[in-house]
């Protein structure tokens, strides 16, 4: 008998760290490699979130409740109202990052066999999630050339069966930057409502809109508070990655009943990052208008040189700190090799993550890359050079 | 239909916190509670530990890596390597706690439906996350008369059916105390072996033996090299239990490789708590001594008011911080109620685990609870002394 399961060996290794390799090497030769392939910003985690562990008030780093601390939560109703999004501590559940509210929403409201609707391109880790949890993600195709919309919502529809329970929407999206307007989502909503479907809402960039109106929560319908939880998490936001800290929320009490009983299993989100994470939910209009503003500037520097980067084809992302655009190639994963392997300019390269990855449907992808802004702009400009320079060279290639 | 999942249903809210509203209400009520009933200790989490947050380097609170950061895998490599463990860092995947080293086990070895044996009385969380993650558990029934030895091996092969996958053996035995002589866990290996069963084991108590001969680890037997999952934490060693980190140990490559992936799902684990773990590692024998002092001297108090205690049954226990005992009573549950609603000694009074939720078999465990030993001599006397008198009261009630 093998020793893993069925669902262990379909785990796929993060197709965002599996050339890892590839990158060492290149390391290991002396390149600088810039690397706009992860989502990990450079971008300083406010100070004040640090100072905090100078004096984090304990001599016995004790369990906190499951639920999370009390002045986290407390910390959160304040952040959430400032959005429109009134809370009380019973619809909070304080997670370990978002990974783990996301696995939450899977377990409490889906059983082995189950399906959820996600459009796709899609955050790649949401398969590791689903297949773990034992459940069966169907995608929902969306397409570069209708700039990222979702398909008409008849489409949609044809893909419910009795097996499907949810349908999740990252707003803004990772990989594609696409913010979907209200009326979008309210169409989702009647959607969810008509075929009694929960709403699992990844709302992690929700201030990352560069243009246009702000960001609609999910938990604003009020059709649909019964049906709604929304996965949330302060790495992108207060740049705090390694934190592990993101919430579960739900106006449903059967729903926060069930995850209770999941968080009191595994007991508490980590005490000291709470602890570090409440002034986070202080933090004013200065902070984002910075924070926002420098995303917005690294947006431009790279939709400059996509402009003269000739066959690529791409849309301008109003959201998030991602892109993903199509490349004159035939297979991303080899230019993208090929980048870290056998090009450079002054000893410097770029690494991009291919987007097949962020697909469920076979074959998808294959053209394209994600591109994450995460490097100041004087690097990302030079990162995006390199990308130009190498995609002439590889295209002239004999 | 329901918005929550057959399993979210199933989920059941912790037996050790569900008596939480009755010990809210004593304490309102002005009564001081000695909280026997959960693992959390008193004792101060090591100053060196504390110490790193005060400066831990760096402006960006950034993702370590999946399987943990590599200062930290080292210091983990050095700890085993004292309790003869060789590892190197592929044998090691840092966790978010010991919970979810379980949680990883079950999914990379078992598919929903599949069955896992356990011993019971059990860490009553086994039961959340073998429900969260689909598979089903088999109790194992040991027995207060037996000293909680495990049944003979021909009866534990019985329950073995094509379902199960693996045996989980927690050594020394939350909740009963009970530390397993090697020749048990060698049987255990043979059957595993006899039957191509994974080993999970949870060896968290793994210092906390009071007398006689060290622990013995399932990694240390070379026969099982490619069935054993050992599952660690820091949280009761280190008594820190809100730093969520844990371990997952397998010299198996196919089962490390589908844990990685699963690892690279959800990120890594919190990376602030890893940099305080860090010098946890080389915490030498002054530190062991004093703590597993500590905790024998609680345990001899406890014994030494069980012993004057009339109608009774308790073993002693040789390890971990724990002892179930069996009470003169119908309903341990409403035994524990009462002490908090109706007894007090000078306005004070004591809170226990009743035993029930530590079994998977419907009925056992109703006239017992488990003890904590987790204030310190005095505060523990006056707990114990508590409920000896609170005892004798309830006997007598009319």
């Amino acid at each position: 008998m093998s020793k893993v399961s069925l669902r262990g060996k379909k785990l796929p290794p993060s197709p965002i760290r599996k050339l890892k390799p590839y990158d060492d090497a290149a390391v290991a030769s002396g390149k600088t490699v810039y690397h706009l392939n992860i989502g990990q910003p450079d971008i300083e985690t406010p100070p004040e979130m640090l100072e905090t562990l100078k004096n984090i008030g304990t001599k016995v780093v004790g369990y906190g409740p499951s639920q999370g601390i009390p002045q986290y939560q407390d910390a959160l109703i304040r952040y959430y109202a400032r959005h429109d999004i009134p809370l009380e501590r019973d619809n909070i559940i304080v997670t370990t990052g978002g990974s783990e509210a996301i696995t939450m929403a899977f377990t409490v409201c889906m059983d082995p066999g189950d399906e959820v609707l996600i459009p796709e391109p899609f955050y790649t880790n949401y398969n590791g999630f689903a297949i773990a949890a034992g459940v069966n993600v169907v995608p929902v195709t969306t397409k570069i050339e209708d700039d990222w919309q979702m398909p008409p919502i008849g489409e949609i529809e044809k893909l419910i069966t009795e097996k499907t329970k949810a349908i999740l929407i990252c707003n803004p999206n990772n990989p594609t930057g696409k913010v979907y307007s209200k009326e979008e989502l309210a169409q989702i909503v009647d959607l969810a409502i008509k075929k009694d479907l929960i709403i699992i809402a990844d709302e992690v960039y929700r201030e990352f809109i560069f243009e246009g109106e702000k960001h609609t929560s999910f938990m604003n319908f009020e059709n649909a508070r019964d049906r709604v939880i929304v996965v949330d998490s302060i790495s992108k936001r207060f740049s705090s990655c390694g934190a592990r800290i993101g919430a579960f929320l739900s106006y449903n009490c059967d729903i926060m009943k069930a995850a209770l009983a999941y968080g009191q299993a595994r007991l508490c989100p980590p005490t000291i990052d709470q602890i570090m994470a409440v002034p986070s939910a202080d933090l004013g209009d200065d902070y984002y208008n910075e924070v926002v503003g420098e995303y917005k500037n690294r947006r431009d520097v790279v939709v400059e040189t996509l402009k003269e980067m000739e066959g690529v084809e791409y849309k301008v992302p109003n959201g998030a700190f991602y892109i993903v655009i199509k490349l004159p190639v035939e297979n991303a994963e080899d230019f993208v090799i090929w980048l870290l392997q056998d090009f450079h300019i002054d000893n410097e390269t770029v690494m991009l993550a291919p987007a097949e990855g962020f697909y469920s449907t076979p074959g998808l992808g294959r053209d394209e890359v994600r591109i994450a802004f995460v490097l100041n702009t004087e690097k990302t400009k030079k990162a995006m050079n390199i990308l130009k320079k190498g995609l002439e060279t590889y295209m002239n290639k004999p």
